[in-house]
């Protein structure tokens, strides 16, 4: 299978993990919208800062506003 | 190998391939960078509309300015 795990950027930068084997990833506005493999779904004030698919991680960072 | 195929959608709607077996993509601002497995480039004024990854399946959508 290929999902990815997603991590969000924390305070000091550093990636945390956000939910793990997400398949579906739909940017909407200033929120992304997941959903993983076992049908879990969150949502986020969120942009994609980068994603390295073969490496199955997917980075987002928040958005402060 | 967990690449994508990266789709455009065009002006009705339907989407064309746009670039295969994608691993990175990093949105820089109102740009998409892309880069596959064989190292081919890409970067496309664009937003990402759906992610698919079990699929192996991504959709962009062009930003008119």
């Amino acid at each position: 299978m290929c999902e990815a795990n997603v991590y969000l950027l924390d305070e000091d930068g550093m990636p945390r993990l956000y939910l793990e084997s997400v398949d579906k990833i739909i940017p909407e506005g200033d929120e992304i919208f997941l959903e993983n493999i076992f049908y879990q779904r969150k949502q986020i004030k969120a942009r994609i800062k980068e994603m390295a698919l073969v490496e199955h991680k997917i980075i987002l960072e928040k958005l402060i506003k």
